[in-house]
């Protein structure tokens, strides 16, 4: 088999076999396949993309690449959730505890990953004393014992997909939705989990920009799960505004403890109980969404969700007095307001400008050598629809440094004021599971 | 500049400015863009194609790479003439000596490449001690004296071109109408003539397979003329089956001389007199195509031609009377007749497989380390629309070993014989001028 081959099959707009994708994900990982014939292979499957078939190959391929999590001695159906990403999404540090208070086991590996913020661990980070180093042993017993664990990723986990990532991010071939679905597939079914809830964000601050996109990369997902035998099913959520108030990690920390008291952001707390009501559906919990709904906002209202976070920050070192004084997590050093210039009613929040004004401030890393500031970050005080007076904060900046013109500039572009009434965004557009598509 | 920006940008289906274009040459010849961005970059624009702006400035691009022939001290408007490559095609081997009997000078610089015969200089080589290593000055006052030299390239030609091409063709890109315009057009405007003859080859033994694509690339080729300032022309010819009869090195020099003395195959005759007429025209020597190939019919018929011939061949060192007792060049061991297994009339000679049939004599070479064998070759006996009985030869092979099962077997495959009157195909599909698109 010749690598020249294959690139023009797929340049003509062919489909790969079984045997000769296995040969391109083996080839690469192995060294024997060059970057630029792999280049120029990614960049034909931009434009002539890949069947179901090939899109569930290639994940198969690339989970294979390396070490695959093995959960089977954690009782129950283990239930994984993942986000395509976007700004000030804070709902795995609220959905973690909440479900496992109703009894599914979440046993959850993050990354630190690049962004606006850190990752899911980064931001657990920031509660004196947690720890997310946790070998796999413990990691098994925490679950079993608790329903619930987080920890840093360890071992060798889809080598392929990190090479070919590194390989697309460099070649302008990031943005296509069978090779955005494989690899976020790949990590999942590598991670073990039998289960997987998917929330695709849609809008300014996600990778898929139009409704259209975002159904074919959840559709294309929901498949490669049902071709490899894992429940899976996707919720597309808004991103044109950040989701909740908080962009930062301390901050984020702060909202999850808020909603899961039940005074959270009302978006926030939304999509948390729609994504949650799947997870318990898909772990045999409850017979319908409505159902699941029901013991989820049962275990806010009765104190079991905080509960359930503060054993789980117990259990990995963390200072669980924090979720009782949020004050005790880092804070920064400066505290300042974002005044509006006029009078109306917000009508536009790009999220990903507030998500880069978050990280000119220090919340995120814009490589992997860079270090996070764990207390700085925003709060939105308005969200799209708040009327707003002149003189009235639109964000309040937690900084580490005084100076902070150049961040203003950002979160004032990021806003528009209206005269005009204003229609608020829908939170939840579409649920795409294996049987509806 | 970012090499990622234009990636995407390209991908996107934008236009590069020119100072991206130099951005992208210069980066990539001087090694500062890898081999992975170049092949995702080349990949959009198989795609995505290129803007008449983009393709010239391209190729001045490739052109500025490396060193520039200076033909300044030649007096006169020097043609250069360049087909897009087939099977046994001698034009070049007729044409040199012909448009230079009419008082036009030709200063041909000719590689040895990859195919299924040699180049231009390695079938020179077959005549005993014709050499092509002649320094510049000597080239010049050669061309100056005799209006003609055909030597072997030297100096450093086009780099960005020959790295670019290396990439292309372990990629999927070769077969992209811009990148092939821009790719010929560099290396013929560094060769430093005023004019430029294209022949573009149509059929199954070229690149391009049918007339749409032929004459775009036809076009493209043109239009990078006008835009920078050479006079451009191009012929679209037949290359469905191989032209004249001979496919080989010391073969088809033969077949030059006889076409020299009025005596060749009518195709190859033909298409020279429609190429030549056109050099004339370019070079100011005649005002109508039919005047100048006046001019051509005369210098055959007069001997002049085969004169000019034999001084090229004196002036380079060559044996002259090679030209009056051809049985002086190169001959091979073995002579075998193809017969025809039934009676009908030749339908289709496959031009490639004849190729084939010819490199795996070892006329032609597979990498650039083969070795060529001067001597040996093929011979049609028989062409489209020729009529044949069983047991007549369909070609003659000459070979420097004795068994040839593994190539007569691809001559039978390139045949094609029928009992329905045939259609002769067209010699000369179109001539593309710039003014006439």
């Amino acid at each position: 088999m010749r690598m020249i081959d294959l690139i023009e099959k797929k340049r003509d707009g062919q489909s790969l076999t079984e045997e000769e994708i296995r040969f391109l994900i083996k080839g690469y990982t192995e060294g024997d396949i060059p970057d630029y014939q792999m280049a120029s292979f990614l960049m034909a499957v931009y434009f002539q993309g890949m069947s179901p078939e090939e899109t569930a190959q290639l994940t198969m391929e690339m989970v294979k690449s390396g070490e695959q999590i093995d959960l089977s001695t954690i009782k129950g159906i283990k239930v994984d959730k993942h986000s395509t990403g976007g700004v000030g999404d804070t709902t795995t540090l609220v959905l973690a505890p909440l479900v496992a208070a109703v009894g599914v086991p979440v046993a959850k590996m993050s990354g630190r990953g690049l962004g606006h913020t850190g990752g899911t661990i980064d931001k657990l980070e920031s509660i004196p004393g947690f720890h997310v180093e946790v070998d796999n042993k413990e990691f098994i017993r925490l679950v079993n014992e608790n329903r619930i664990a987080v920890i840093g990723q360890s071992g060798n986990l889809t080598p392929a997909d990190k090479k070919l990532y590194a390989l697309r991010d460099v070649t302008g071939t990031v943005n296509s939705i069978p090779l955005i679905a494989s690899s976020v597939m790949s990590k999942k079914i590598a991670s073990g989990s039998d289960a997987i809830v998917l929330d695709v964000k849609l809008g300014a601050g996600a990778f898929m920009k139009n409704i259209d996109d975002a159904r074919r990369l959840a559709e294309e997902m929901v498949e490669i799960g049902k071709r490899v035998g894992r429940k899976v099913m996707a919720v597309i959520s808004d991103m044109s505004q950040p989701l909740g108030y908080a962009v930062g990690n301390a901050l984020e920390v702060k909202e999850a403890i808020d909603t899961l008291k039940g005074e959270g952001p009302a978006d926030l707390k939304e999509l948390c109980l729609t994504l949650g009501s799947h997870m318990i559906c898909l772990a045999g919990k409850a017979q319908t969404p409505a159902e699941a709904r029901n013991m989820l906002e049962e275990v806010i209202e009765s104190g079991k969700a905080l509960e359930k976070f503060k054993q789980f920050l117990r259990a990995q070192g963390g200072d669980d007095s924090c979720a009782d004084h949020p004050e005790k997590l880092l804070t920064a050093g400066y505290v300042m307001e974002v005044e509006a210039k006029e009078d109306g009613i917000v009508s536009a929040i790009t999220a990903n400008q507030i998500g880069t004004a978050a990280m000119m401030l220090g919340a995120g890393r814009a490589t992997k050598e860079s270090e996070i500031d764990l207390a700085v970050g925003l709060v939105l005080n308005k969200k799209i629809g708040d009327p707003v007076k002149k003189g009235e904060s639109l964000v309040t900046i937690y900084s580490n440094r005084e100076s902070v013109s150049d961040v203003t500039g950002k979160i004032y572009n990021a806003f528009t004021i209206s005269r005009e009434p204003v229609q608020v965004p829908v939170l939840v557009y579409d649920v795409i599971t294996a049987g509806n598509k």
